[in-house]
């Protein structure tokens, strides 16, 4: 009777108290939901989800409801969050941050929000960043937060958060570790160097088990996770080259976000494709960053974004070269196994190319490979939406694991299309 | 602990039995819900839901899942109703039929069920839809069937389904109730003409009452939709001059569904406009039949469609004159108490303009109305998406009227946007 | 062997000094363009081109080449100007001004100026208009300037240049010929009320005889020219009801300019439709005045405008009543003949429905009338490119007329399809 | 006077009979002209434009017009071709075939050619192929026949056109020189095999002088166009590694012709982008047979297209890694002397990346290098419009060169943005 997004916290009460419901949800789905929590532990398989600490997490939200904040939410990833979290049943919105749009309602901000849809209901008015801060009793009735403001700003007002508070912030200020390396793409240095180190990063399928006891969370960039999620495995395993890879990176305007600049114009984008921020988009450090550390050395990358006259989505197109006496057998079995048991990420069957609108609005990754024309070479696809697993439904993935819900808890959309 | 979606009958069980999960979904809730569902009883106001038939209802479905299947699911609206179904807690879609993709699994005809996503999984491999009507164990399995073949074969077919099931039909076959009148715009004589009779009309917010006991639901056109939910609350209460109606549509390509036609291939639309079938559209017919019966006697209008560059979308700007004495006020006033306590169908703030993209990806249908320059005249603006409000999901929402379950399970997405 | 835009003046000395190519383009050739020219007059019939005056014009244009400005050249109709000049036999454009590009190559304010194409070549370096004004040389050099400065600052500027410069004014300044409509529309007094009364109205097919002899040519609106040409005529041979006019107009996003605003960026406008400025867009005034002059007396019209996401592109569905007594082909007639001899605008044949998508890129107006279903009604289609025919195309077809040169000179462009 | 499409021939003539002239194109800008042409020999700078051979030619084509025919102009190419050739001074379309539209005139195939625009007047219907060549008095009257027609059929075709004709074929029958290599891609046997061989590939700025004396000429793929104007003078000049070509190229969805596919519906193509014919795309042996003769032995290339939602444009994207001890100083300096006097190939400035939208409607092609981040690597870009220099413009300069016009004629456009 439960839609399978309340998980196993309500098929746990559910089977206790309703014995007539067990034709929807019998024991045996019961153990295979349990089995596959179990048996998803990421690539470092270290962490197994232990019966105890589940049964504790339930006892601790099932009678509960999740406080949220939402810091910055007049730009797009703020709006996606909120749909999101329109679905979620462990969730009340009860702040909504947005400096220029204080005193409106957020239907005001975007229209899909003036009238009465999704479950939960918004706070009437949004208020400014400072006004939440100044106001201890509300803040502190907060349990968490996520943090869409811009870059170098997200910074300065996360460290104005009491640590009680869980933090899973969209900006780019905390995905760097070094703070040399922010120093260095971001032209300033960072204020909060501190945080920077506590903070984990926050791309699930890789670090889950860290990002479970994280209090800060870095959201992982939209190209970085589309890049990470097909590379990361091959480096670990050693299947591909390190020092020749290229990714070609194709993404929707959303990317730019809502602010005004004539370069996401409808008429400046519409009917062409151009390339931008060669060899200098800030996403660059973060991608090296999470291949380097999957590799064990420093790795330099080619990664290069175009423009596509299209609202939502990224495909990456990367090219690389396999490991001595590696075949494209090893690289498909490697994601197929990496992948078996995550819900977000799925290696298409053989020569199905990945395609962004299949994943419009949702939480999803399609991965494929194929064989180059040249020899010892692949061709690996790397499709997601990038407000949704690229932003705002990745953010949302790790609240759900900060707070022991289920990971895919109101991430469970079938994709737009058309 | 539950979401809203799941409905009063969710909350029935859960308030008996979970006492702890109060602090969620309260009493004081509960009495809200049933007081809307008693409040909404259309433009008719004749049938209130009794306290006993709901309660006879939530015996029958709490313990049960209806089964479904869809017959002709290859095209748009096909892939619209199992990505609405896969949200609905109380569905399994049991069969799905479609005669080129027969054999095919149904990720192969729509990339966006390739991989696991939704809620509820879907049968193997499509069938034709002899073999399901040559299976009578098969078809006597199913309570309900949506038809989404083309217009003139739905007929064929419908006749051939077993009374016990009951059956929401996306052509165009039953809407015309006038066999003359489906004889002179479809070109050729009704070949059920039977069912025609008994097919009732399912414009839910006009016809709630009698779609509740249909056995065949002829679920509206999409533009009939958009135009008769602004124009019949206004024709009913006498309010504008049914002599003088211009309706100027506008609708994306999906529309046109996905046949092999050079006018819906990409060059030939986009950037681009143009209008098409002036004065000869099919849905003329379903438009006056809608609004001759809300005025009492035969109504003709102009009814102008054009096709836009987009997928989804119905956007109609409708241009009547008022009735002598009455003002731009009356007609709010009236928009306004008629669609209350209706949740997908909203009359915005004053001045703002109903956008299609505000209702991408969900049934909601905005109005709002304006003052002509012209003395004595406004202006109407009714937004759908032609997909959901239009198509599959009203048919849902069908659906769930003939189940008796909460009328917006399933219809509960905020737009998708951007 | 010449092309046509070089037109009888190219001929004129073929046809003396090169016998040879009499083959191409042979004295019948030629006295036909002369009928042409003849008899094309407009609607007022009042003024035939005579031959003498031909003459002169021949002499005086035939050993020169008339020099241009363009102020304010940053933005679409800027670029469009200068796009549709490059084409151009008689015109050398020697100044370009742009406030917040002063000092940069045209090429870095618009890509498609970065390399060498079109037939001329533009001035080295962008300089602001005040810099052009206080050179009196320089601004004496030219004979015509077009003025693509934002209204209101438009009739600032003009009025400081020197009376024998010719000037084509693309902004709204200047067609508003009551300074009380101005203010009433505008929101501020008119801050140069001779040169308003003097400009005249450059509707080209409707106003020729006086564009020829003018000064000042406030160049139409995109709105009110496809509006216009569409009414004008009817109006004129009282075929329909002024008090019964509903302009629904549909326009690509490059109308809004290249401004920076929230509302024009792509995913704000992509997949979606509404209307704007719905009563209170200030082309209304302009289509009024025209309309009210072809009538003579005061019209008021329903005029309803709708963002399309498309760049370019201007259709607009006019829903009128008939005359009493006045059928269909009466209305065919007079479109048909008004528009024999005029080479922008066109009546389609019976039944086809005018597609924006075909005037893209030129100057061209296609209309077409179809039967309403409501008795005595009609229904009017006129698309035209908003930036060509509803702005810089236009504006040239007006300075060829200020100048003498064939009308079509470097306006013969196919549209760009797809 | 004249524009400069008419080019020296006219100039020639203005010059000798119009002394007052002088001040629009003096003398200098003719001796100008006459340099730029001698100095533009290609790669393979073995054939300066001699005076006498240009005389020899002014004089043949000077006194007559090129009579020229259209096999197979429902497509976009043929409407195409058409656009451009309505501009051109020297050219009549005699005969335009279309097999399913035989009798119809053109502009009930493409709407834009509905009404009187453009220079030169077309047929009164089509015909058939079949009609074409059986009429043998029709066909001995044509100089010249672009053949559009399907691959496949082409070669059956071009078979029966007397060798008295010039053909420029667009099709991919000729393109190939090994009838193994067309066998093994195509999968069938080429049916003219000795017109294979004598086919001359039509890549102007490659191969200008053979194309001169050619009878047939084949004119290049879309994409081989791009990769090979980039990648040529590279690879000639031994300063990239031939053996780590990756070419990333994006396309719009004209490129996939007006045939009627489920992949070419607007609604299967919006918002959305995917690769597509991953190693199997037929223009792969078209790049490598290029490149391969300019290194002197065999290529093997990754080549991967993606369709990208607008209906012109092709972008790519092209990773290569230098020769030992070449720096990207070299690479440019190559690019910019091979390029220098192209009219239709630009090296854009230092950082700007090409933009397909600004050559829109036009034959050029802009391109750009940049550094990789990778060292030793370097990133070409190469944007086209595909309808134009990816075929019919490009078709259009092949005939100018087999008919002695100047290369530029009728392909003067500004880019048409937005």
């Amino acid at each position: 009777m439960h839609t399978i997004d309340l998980g196993f916290i309500s098929l746990y009460h559910t089977l206790q108290c309703n014995a007539k419901e067990t034709k929807l949800f019998t024991v045996s789905y019961w153990s295979k939901r349990c089995r596959e929590v179990n048996s998803r532990a990421g690539f470092c398989r270290s962490r197994p989800v232990e019966r105890n600490i589940r049964n504790k997490f339930i006892a601790s939200v099932a009678s509960t409801t999740v406080q949220v904040g939402i810091l910055g939410a007049s730009g797009y990833t703020g709006a996606e969050l909120l749909r999101i979290l329109s679905k979620h049943p462990h969730v009340q919105v009860k702040v909504v941050t947005a400096e220029r749009s204080a005193g409106k309602s957020y239907g005001e901000v975007f229209g899909q929000f003036q009238y009465k849809n999704g479950h939960n209901s918004l706070p009437e008015t949004l208020i400014d960043v400072s006004s939440l801060l100044e106001n201890s009793k509300l803040l502190n009735s907060l349990q968490v937060i996520f943090c869409c403001l811009p870059h170098g700003t997200s910074q300065a007002y996360i460290s104005q958060i009491p640590s009680s508070i869980r933090i899973v912030d969209l900006s780019a200020d905390f995905r760097l570790q070094e703070p040399t390396s922010y120093q260095k793409w971001y032209g300033k240095e960072h204020k909060a160097v501190d945080l920077q180190k506590e903070a984990v990063y926050g791309l699930v399928e890789v670090n889950r088990a860290s990002i479970r006891n994280a209090r800060l969370v870095a959201n992982p960039g939209c190209y970085p996770t589309a890049a990470q999620l097909a590379l990361i495995p091959l480096l670990k395993h050693r299947l591909i080259d390190p020092n020749d890879i290229v990714i070609d990176a194709k993404s929707g305007v959303s990317g730019a976000g809502r602010a005004l600049r004539e370069t996401s114009l409808f008429c400046e984008v519409h009917e062409g494709i151009h390339a931008y921020g060669v060899g200098s988009h800030r996403h660059i450090p973060e991608i090296e960053q999470g291949l380097s550390e999957a590799c064990g050395h420093s790795v330099v990358v080619n990664f290069t974004p175009h423009l596509i006259p299209m609202s939502r989505g990224i495909l990456e197109s990367i090219y690389v070269k396999l490991s001595s006496g590696v075949g494209i057998t090893e690289v498909r079995k490697c994601l197929e196994e990496t992948y078996a048991n995550e819900h977000f990420v799925t290696l298409l069957s053989e020569g199905i190319v990945p395609q962004t609108r299949f994943v419009k609005g949702t939480n999803h990754c399609l991965l494929n490979v194929f064989q180059d024309r040249i020899s010892n070479r692949i061709i690996l696809f790397s499709a997601i939406d990038n407000l949704v697993k690229g932003a705002s439904g990745q953010a949302v993935q790790n609240m759900n694991l900060l707070c022991g819900f289920p990971e895919e808890t109101a991430l469970q959309d079938v994709a737009l299309f058309p």
